[in-house]
């Protein structure tokens, strides 16, 4: 491969002090809004600012297709894939709805979606195949073609950055794509793959089975490569190639990053695998019911924001999420000084 | 006491087959939303509607002070009561900030704060007198004292509801009323004092140690009435009483409350034991890290939206919860339909 990566730029620690000296002096008792500092407090690290700004936070949602399914590992037809993309880009299906709900702009991509789309939809075209290879049989992708998804996720972001973007929820589609995550998981974090898949879509036991034995015979095939970015070729999706890839832009341009569900989550993985350095433009949205995405979040060591049990993917869980995290940044930017209201301090006093 | 209170509404479960219907053919798989389909399923049923609607949504914050600080129970000046809900009522302090940022009403009422209020500032006068009686030596409130303060919260409710208000938010200020709060979960649910307890806004082990030694001093003295109103009036603070009245009142006009911390729970607690049919129309936003509150929780076998380790009040973790649960009802009554879409409904395939 031909991929020249800089480095992230690490966080620096710098300016930890004057935040928190910023946010105990807000009008409430020392640490009281938890997380919601701690937020706040991430996010001014990643701008290297007293007052971030969260500016066009878009949703990138990047569909793809799986050869993968010739195997049975998914209940639904392939075809969802590109109908739920379709829908979306006319405001429909959950992240339709859930993005104008919450005034997130959703940028759709087609990264490997086996069938035309429709021009007139507003989806970007940075197809690079038709549906990824069948992984239990050959690699995922060919050097050539995870380099141009890797690329596309990187130029897609970096336009919308140019773009005053710099809040990024990622999301995908793919019938199938369960089983690359699960694979991606199991790979990387070395957990044995019966521990790794789930239900998906809504499979019932035995498809879970079939799940199991594919990821099982796809790592005598491919084994453990050292080098994360072989390990994501061999076995990863063309969605989850670029958005991998999409993360990792967002970071070298200083954006904050809102990772979704469990195909995401196994994005993220890859994205932290290549550079640690990662994590720090990481928040993760929610905790899927899907099976292994505990292990992914252990490992990823991110503690997310909701409770709410979804598996569906698209971006939904990161969109929920965004309100949240715009309070907290607000909060850090716009809420009341205890000189400004005039409300005593009593972390000055001695305590009890 | 003279308090006559009717029945609140039983929510039927008729709707329940035809709502899961309108759920299942929204372009997703089955169950695919969790918890937002739960909170979907809740809304309809309470507004007995398949197009359910959030409208008005306020955030009724309701302040009293609280004699019991005499024992040594906060470590804050009982004076920032009244000067946060003056700074609240100017937009500041987190409840103001979040409410904004959130785009929902604040309604601020005084219920007991032991201050004159600015008359300039837009908070209710519904004042029932200046600070809740010392309960380790008298009762909280005398029985007069007790039913002004919960009919106000119903009126103060029921006018929200005839200005078009179907979801009420519930929020809460008061120096000091931690302890009230942790005494009526002692006494409602049997748990020992020692486990009821906790940091507050911030106090240190020997103030916790006080606080307990407080409540195990009003147990001796007010015992375990049967009549749950009349554990209200002995250990309560009368903004917890006007809470409890006020979501009486939003029960039986089919409002949808939504709990915020440990304070709001003590109150949502004595309406729940006041009358268990409440609890259907209660969702709490979010697990306190105040440290009763997972008692409170378990006794009403609610289940938090949200992991943010708040411990504030004043309604902030239900501003935060609102938007995902609008997003939830918006789901329901907006997002395609797999016909509308004309997107292969997989559910309707033999599944592998």
């Amino acid at each position: 491969m031909n991929l020249h990566l800089e480095p992230i730029p690490k966080i620096e620690k710098d300016l930890v002090k004057n935040i928190q000296k910023k946010l105990d002096n807000k009008t409430k008792p020392v640490g009281a809004l938890g997380r919601i500092e701690e937020i706040a407090m991430q996010v001014a690290l990643i701008q290297e600012s007293l007052n971030p700004k969260l500016n066009r936070v878009c949703c990138v949602t990047i569909a793809a297709d799986h050869d993968i399914v010739e195997e049975g590992v998914s209940c639904a037809p392939a075809e969802i894939t590109w109908q739920q993309m379709e829908n979306f880009s006319r405001g429909g299906g959950a992240i339709g709805l859930f993005a104008k709900t919450n005034n997130v702009d959703l940028v759709l991509v087609d990264a490997g979606i086996n069938h035309d789309i429709d021009p007139k939809c507003n989806i970007i075209d940075a197809k690079v195949r038709k549906g990824t290879r069948n992984f239990r049989h050959e690699q995922a992708m060919t050097p050539e073609e995870f380099e141009i998804a890797f690329n596309r996720g990187r130029k897609i972001v970096k336009e919308l950055n140019n773009k005053g973007c710099n809040t990024v929820c990622f999301g995908e589609m793919g019938i199938g794509n369960s089983t690359p995550a699960s694979a991606l998981l199991s790979v990387y974090t070395k957990t044995e793959p019966s521990k790794c898949v789930g239900a998906g879509g809504g499979l019932k036991p035995e498809g879970i089975e079939i799940k199991k034995q594919v990821i099982e015979d796809a790592i005598k095939l491919h084994g453990y490569p050292e080098d994360p970015l072989e390990v994501l070729r061999r076995y990863g999706g063309l969605e989850i190639a670029m958005l991998t890839g999409g993360m990792y832009e967002a970071a070298i341009n200083r954006m904050l990053i809102i990772v979704d569900g469990y195909i995401t989550s196994s994005a993220a993985l890859a994205a932290y695998e290549i550079d640690n350095n990662i994590k720090d433009y990481f928040i993760l949205s929610h905790a899927s019911s899907e099976g292994g995405h505990k292990y992914m979040v252990e490992h990823l060591n991110l503690k997310p924001i909701l409770n709410l049990d979804l598996r569906l993917g698209e971006g939904t869980g990161a969109v929920l999420a965004y309100p949240i995290i715009k309070t907290a940044v607000n909060m850090l930017t716009e809420m009341t000084s205890f000189e400004e209201a005039e409300v005593f301090n009593s972390s000055d006093l001695t305590r009890l």
